[in-house]
């Protein structure tokens, strides 16, 4: 029986092969399309549905990308040719929450903020928080090892997932970690599959680590400076205080213009807020916990030293506000053209060197690169805005955006930095890894994705 | 040319083969020694030291035995017959400090507490704090993935380790992870490593995570209760309320027993400290940060709450007599016979039923087991006291105690919870592995564990 046959009749309606289909797991959030075409798509609806595509697949030899939501930005769920691609977005349901123990159970395509409306009412909630929280999933959180605004002071989503339920390559269902908070028997295979960007396994339940909700205000504190490394500086001195904030994030004069555009075209969110028209730059601080009010203090102190106007938001919708001129970047920059939205991380040191960079790679190559900046932990997004001057074919990267890259990436790996801070490697990014693990890593990597799945059905052409 | 003359060749008089050298590498601080007699110890004094002999080793197919300072509970890092014991404790260098990115680069035998010593002055700090930080080393707590008293808030080894210097079982210098405190290009081999037990490759040097020293007072406070049951209730109101304590130690009746007996023999801490003698239990708790007045304030109503009796350390040399009550633990029950420490984790709502079970295993073996936990993660360390009157040899541990061991983990496992919290397989642990991981994880393990280390020459026999 042929290939195709043999899924039907395994999985039934979940098989899909229409067109309209296969053309939308081409892409993802990053706007590539790929040139290559997928055999068929998988909705799995169970683990049941997984572990039989991947024996069948196993036994025949054909490509699987395990797809979520598709909210990626490296292109590492874009299916390949000749591949089935495994979307399991429709597996999202919370199986438990454990309010004592302070875990959940949840399929792998629970939306992210979904999972938050469900922990709030009992009063806890997962710290992992990508920007694209409203429409990324919780299994694609943890193919990329999400992070977002806060894992500064919360850690990224490797802290917050005690366990992981896989389907192995040939289909075998193991269960890795454990629903402790702590735990060392064995190798950290749980720590090994996130960030693994489905090439080593396809999660199909998480045991997350949940916090309990604090009942502290959360503080939010607007600034704008005269310049990006005014800001930066502003950040490395809280910093550098001891205070750990739930949110510090910079965005520059090109994102600030941006934002001020859409607020005029009356886009912006609500309160009293900034004019961002003409600032260098944009800090928002957001302190939580038990001493969240001093903290504040501290920190406007800390602006004011170095020539930024910082104040607190008096009430919940100013709050709100600031939270969304940062969150409105993205769409603020979508106005501009098509955007590649780019994630170096370099030591936090190196932030205004990097701030220098991105400039002058924007220069040189006429390329606007609005940036926006986890400054807590020196994770910048350099957005590349691809003008209507620059001709391209829709889905297509063009040429002087890679070249722009491929200094943005060199640049942060000089600085001792890495080529992704939260988004992974995907396709994207694959033709810089071995420039930043070099060939034994890259060897070694190899062997390990080999005891993984060795035949390489899982994802392949991806990452490695 | 025989393979002990190319060692000495290589490495010149870090070659070690005398008896009493041979002997030391024998045993480690579980009290157990192996009837097994390695070959050799080359006190290795540099990276090329650890390659020569890791590279000739694979040549001839000798195994080798990583070992710090020879600390372990485990037996991970003993001698095995006719390997090699590859002594780094020699390499203790603190080769760099980042005060603004706090970061620091360390070689692996660096006493945990020496660095405490180098970073003090520079107002930074390592979280990881396991008991014997006195004594035991970073490339050791590495190894087994250490937590310790301040984990449940500041997290194990894992979440302060950027990268890693690793040698491969062939020689291969590589270099893994990243100085940034973000990033996803690849695998995270850095938290394969941690964790590891010597069996993956061998650490030369550690990027550590560093945190800043807060200005703001660690408060301490020390409570008893009428049964342990009580103060696990109270460990977990105080989780419950959303507090996240830098400690939370409960000490069982038996604990408070033996240490009683200790303060009675003048060797005691000093400070205006409860007496022990007749209480169900203690419990030692810290706040920090900001708000750890208030947080204490709140940690000692919920005490009450539960029919504890506790109160606020008034001056420094109480709060580290608080302190150093629950540190002497391990000296309290070594006065009462030879101890085999025990390190199993529950969920922390099973936490009272594990209690349970080690009163009922004490008295089914008629063995004392007095027990300290940390309560913020559900650890517990049982501590099997081999009373005189059971017979056995030195460095041999008794098949009662083994039997009572096993009562232990096989409880944990069916209270959900894992055999080894922060200590590690090592050999003393490996009977039970599989009955935690399952027979695929077993075999997706071997699998990893070929991946690097082919020729099976890195620690054989431990873990797995």
């Amino acid at each position: 029986m042929e290939f195709i046959d043999e899924l039907r009749d395994a999985v039934g309606p979940a098989l899909r092969v229409e067109p309209a289909e296969i053309d939308r797991v081409r892409t993802d959030r990053s706007g590539w399309t790929t040139p290559e075409v997928p055999l068929a798509v998988v909705r799995a609806r169970s683990t049941e549905d997984v572990q039989a595509v991947l024996r069948l697949a196993s036994a025949a030899g054909v490509p699987v990308v395990p797809r979520g939501a598709g909210t990626g930005l490296a292109g590492g769920a874009v299916g390949s040719a000749g591949s089935v691609v495994l979307d399991v977005s429709g597996m999202d349901r919370v199986l438990e929450v454990d309010e004592q123990d302070e875990t959940a159970v949840v399929q792998p395509g629970v939306i992210t903020d979904d999972l938050a409306a469900v922990l709030a009412p009992r009063g806890l909630w997962w710290p992992p928080d990508p920007a694209s929280r409203a429409i990324s999933t919780v299994g694609g959180n943890i193919a990329t090892n999400a992070g977002g605004l806060l894992c500064a002071k919360y850690g990224v989503t490797r802290e917050s997932v005690l366990g992981l339920q896989v389907v192995l390559a040939d289909g075998a269902l193991v269960r890795l970690g454990r629903r402790t908070v702590k735990g060392v028997t064995g190798y950290d295979l749980t720590a090994l599959l996130i960030g693994s960007e489905g090439t080593l396994g396809v999660v199909v339940e998480a045991t997350l680590k949940l916090r309990r909700t604090s009942a502290d205000p959360v503080v939010t504190i607007g600034a704008t400076f005269p310049d990006v490394r005014a800001a930066a500086a502003a950040a490395a001195a809280i910093t550098a205080s001891g205070l750990r904030c739930a949110a510090l994030e910079i965005l520059d004069a090109a994102s600030c213009a941006a934002i001020d555009a859409l607020v005029a075209a009356g886009e912006g969110p609500a309160g009293d807020l900034p004019t961002l028209a003409g600032r260098g730059a944009f800090l928002l601080v957001q302190t939580d916990g038990g001493a969240s009010e001093r903290e504040a203090a501290s920190v406007l102190a800390l602006i004011a030293d170095v020539g930024g106007e910082g104040s607190v938001a008096q009430d919940p919708v100013t709050a709100a506000g600031l939270v969304a001129l940062r969150r409105a970047a993205h769409p603020a920059y979508a106005r501009l053209g098509e955007v590649l939205i780019e994630d170096v991380c370099v030591p936090r040191t190196a932030l205004p060197a990097m701030f220098d960079a991105i400039d002058a790679i924007s220069l040189r190559h006429g390329l606007p690169i609005p940036t926006v900046a986890h400054a807590g932990d020196g994770n910048l997004h350099p957005n590349i805005v691809i003008p209507a001057s620059v001709p391209h074919a829709p889905g297509e990267i063009p040429d002087v955006v890679w070249a722009a890259g491929e200094e943005l990436f060199r640049t942060a790996i000089a600085l001792g930095g890495t080529l992704t801070g939260e988004h992974g490697v995907g396709v994207l990014k694959r033709r810089w890894i071995a420039e930043e693990l070099g060939d034994d890593v890259m060897a070694l990597s190899t062997r390990v994705k080999a005891a993984f799945d060795p035949l390489g059905i899982l994802n392949p052409g991806k990452v490695f």
